[in-house]
């Protein structure tokens, strides 16, 4: 794994905690927030469209508040990456003002919500790596990661939890809320592999301790599944390819039609052009 | 005004306040506690339509918060109608299950959103009339009521000062935005006189200090919007012939769509079929 050249870091210029954070390849960096941000933003939206629209009253709100901590954590994220790019793009430059090749979020994360189960499966796929990862975030070299690693730890514990107990309450119900939730699992399943790939950049942060070294987390990950699926009487999808691409720029036709409902309107508003 | 049979109230059932609530026609309760329940679900759900597109993320979030708090505000108005009702109706059955007619939203609410400029001003109309309602109806003899009121009253302080400052953002903004702002207040003012309005039963209410006399608020109303617009270099708009009948269950097209699009959904996920 080459080191590359020790680019200065500017994780700590806006950080309180003590001490600089060690040297970090700034592209590198750069591209692994970017990473982040859009998982976050990517996710967020998803759920957003979900807005008015949840299964009664309690989970219109419950699913609101999910989509709320995602944006809360983009935001973080692209501001970061701003700074660490240090060319003036603030975080709506960032997350409204890129071609779809510019995405790095996982593919997982841009697939449409189908059903309600379809999109708690999908929300327990992620959360249950996004969990331990934030966990161990918080412990990162760059205390600016830190920092973003222990917030978004305790919202994404919630998530967990959400999305299991639904899993869980779908999974092991009636026929139909179990057959829908079975294949939405497999339909997903071919998308969990890219979780825990890193770029050769994301590698040289995870042995810096700057970033989480994706791949460590998949025993707990499986451990999580294997509870809540067993709890949800369905059983683990079998594996298979895996599809992976989205960490590259490489996207389904669905996150082109996300992001022009995104930027068309963002481009009509204040934000852009009044 | 006649009184009406003295029908027993619900209302302390579930309040740990002192002493019992003055007795309600249940009707005329059920029928008002209702009216606050529809114009907050409706507003909320034209907000979350926001949700994912605001004009920037932090505008993304705040849009999204503000719908969280209204449909908050109707899920204890309707939690609390459906035990004035007495006949096993929850907050899901009438938010979600009752016909068009059956609503009794200002028409003000159910206005698309158009543009940001259109949304800001409808809530700022709204608002301004709704914070010192909420504050007034945690006066209320009602217990349960004085209590969603004083909780309704801290969010709509929120919603007042947030729609305000975007009012004036953009009135004294550039000639679009300004141009935008002008059309919008000009075009929602007639929806406006309905906010004012109550029904023989809800004057009842009032004459008991449980709904609050809606006439009254007036001059505070006006007051907030010519300090205001005063401010946005925008002028109030000349009064005119005013619409209503919201209140009454005649409403415009608009709420059809939008109650056929909540409802559909609802109908097709857990809380309905599965």
């Amino acid at each position: 794994m080459s080191t590359g050249p020790a680019y200065p870091s500017t994780s700590t210029e806006r950080s309180a905690s003590p001490g600089p954070a060690p040297a970090a390849p700034a592209a590198a960096l750069f591209s692994y927030v970017l990473s982040l941000a859009d998982d976050a933003l990517v996710l967020g939206h998803r759920l957003s469209e979900w807005s008015g629209r949840g299964p009664t009253l309690e989970e219109d709100i419950a699913l609101s508040n999910l989509a709320l901590d995602l944006i809360g954590q983009a935001r973080l994220c692209y501001a970061y990456a701003g700074e660490v790019e240090g060319e003036g793009r603030d975080e709506d430059a960032l997350a409204y003002r890129r071609d779809e090749h510019g995405y790095r979020n996982l593919l997982l994360l841009e697939q449409p919500n189908g059903d309600f189960a379809m999109t708690m499966a999908r929300h327990l796929l992620y959360a249950a790596c996004l969990d331990p990862y934030f966990k161990a975030l918080s412990a990162s070299a760059d205390p600016r990661l830190a920092g973003i690693g222990a917030k978004a730890a305790k919202e994404m514990a919630y998530h967990l939890r959400h999305a299991a107990e639904w899993v869980i309450r779908l999974g092991d119900g009636t026929e139909e809320s179990r057959a829908r939730t079975a294949a939405a699992l497999d339909e997903l399943w071919m998308y969990t592999g890219e979780m825990f790939e890193m770029d050769a950049g994301e590698g040289v942060l995870a042995a810096q301790g700057i970033a989480v070294d994706r791949g460590s987390l998949r025993p707990v990950w499986e451990a999580t599944l294997a509870r809540v699926l067993a709890e949800a009487t369905l059983a683990r999808p079998a594996d298979r390819w895996m599809q992976h691409g989205g960490r590259a720029g490489r996207h389904s036709e669905h996150l082109g039609r996300l992001l022009t409902e995104m930027q068309v309107l963002h481009r009509a508003h204040p934000g852009a052009s009044w």
